[in-house]
């Protein structure tokens, strides 16, 4: 159940068409998911949405594809964003990723749950050798 | 302030001994952070905390050090882990992080932040086609 | 799937058939929704939550109707509760909320989430200028 | 503690200078907060979040302006990000919030606290009278 | 810095220093700590908040007073509410718990955090054999 | 729908077979729950997993069974975390809790969840009476 209805035709609006056909054009592919398609109820919703999502994940970055996604996915599972979850570990997977990597990836994400709430208890002192300050 | 005190003389316990020279040993470096200075208040919580850091953080693996700490500072700042954020970005810098990479993962962090939120207030339906199970 | 089970014929208990009355008299409606047919498993958590709601979001007050009910949908969401983020957002829909509204609303909630990590992972300094104090 | 140096005279770069100044013209006030001011490390990430703040809230909108800084501050809250509730409850009284409203909002940030955590315990079934298409 | 200031001479008003009187008589101390002092800026708050904490806190109950202390330093800690942790850890020491009871809480609440991040990464589907229906 | 597929025949491998066992014979059931059955997708993963919990939840300890199950329940909401809700409040169930005993945990949680937000909105200043230090 979703709190909005997305609309029937959506490409029967010029604004709406050029955005998916941008997204079709950036990612090589016919297919437009869910999420544009809802969010296609507010034309301003939709364009600058798509165009944070491809301005930050779809340029030329000095990090790689699969590291990108990985990152996307911890903070939308620390987030409890299921939607997000699904369509961000398919996409580290359509980028490489494999079986053996996705366990570390989530052993590595349930270890930081694990200290985040041991050290959010505890409200251990910050060392100051870790201040970017004093190494510059 | 924190919730326990460190004990003053830590080195003094011979398994707390071990342990912090295996910290040593394993990170090739003579410091200790307060993490663990604290949880010697007892014994076992630093044992299984160490052991778990140590099997999932320093083992080889397929991903690569300072992909693994991007992961782990993401979720920490989802959960707003102050102690991590500081640990663990600092980690990410030592195994090679730039200012530019740095910039970047900011960027994505907090387009899932904004994508988390948007995604979450509309309940938006999951795309069959992310499904694992319909690829393998 | 609940945790609990609803009583099966709640309004046999006078109690809880005077809570439902009173819902039923404050919001001028006959419906009541499952939130309260469960919380009936329990008279006390019952009379304690109605009550607080009933304070809180019913009672005369200096903010209008749809923003009470959009602050409690924007806390809804960042907490991930999706019954709370149905039935606020219907409820700010039925306190005149359109399209347009909503559509800014989650544009507002998303930028705060995506502002919200940027600067949990920098942790920068709060301004001074910030300070209540400095301006009474 | 911060994870970045702030650049020392960020207007030197006529980039930075020339968001400084929109940032001044488009809210009427010589005062650059700190989060600009650190964001200036990396120019990218300047100007994206700086276009989407100002388009998100500083654009004619449906909502009145202490709306708006009080759904942002109830998401920060949520978020336990401590700059962000700093700026936005500031800015909500310099857009004329009173003492009465800033307690009132309270009590509903912290009643919906109380729902969310209280039904994502029970896990309660959704309503279908809360769904927007059975409206339309 | 606190976003409001805490009233001078907040036992100067009655209904606040009734509040404050009966906060002493049933915790059987004269320390009112700062959360008190604070919500004295708006008397409808500090009214309603002090009336909930009585009831479930300080009430006759089925859970033993150390135990309800524990629940609620759990909560704070995955919420991230630092002056929580520290009250409500106090608390628990003053209602018995000793510093091998410490560590054990610790050990759990940071287990959780590691299962909730890796169930919630996978969304393990959930057993029927959990439904509390089957049961009764 | 989950993002991983769990093995169709796990017990053939021997590895899995001695974990599941060991899962029975600690338990004194012959039920093996979901979260195993995935996990066993990769075993180092099901190893450490299990490792861990059987450590911390199933060692002789200070707190009582049901005890440890409500603060592992009472993480798992605030986390928003589906499948441990449902497993460790059936969990407390089979460990003796009463109808009257979770609703009374319910209202400590929500009431934590209310406070945790209030004062995470105001950020009041911690008390030096909480202070662990000052006691010793």
């Amino acid at each position: 159940m979703s709190t909005i209805l997305p609309p029937q035709n959506p490409e029967d609006n010029k604004r709406i068409k050029a955005i998916f056909e941008d997204i079709r054009a950036t990612r090589g592919s016919n297919f437009i998911n869910n999420l544009w398609r809802y969010l296609a109820f507010d034309i301003n919703l939709l364009e600058t949405t798509w165009r944070d999502v491809k301005t930050i994940m779809a340029r030329p970055s000095n990090l790689d594809p699969m590291t990108k996604e990985l990152i996307y996915t911890a903070v939308s599972i620390a987030n409890s964003c299921e939607y997000c979850i699904h369509s961000h570990t398919a996409a580290a997977r359509s980028k490489g990723m494999n079986d053996a990597q996705y366990a570390e990836f989530l052993a590595i994400v349930s270890l930081a749950g694990r200290t985040n709430h041991l050290l959010n208890g505890i409200k251990v002192p910050i060392d100051p050798e870790f201040k970017h300050e004093n190494k510059a």
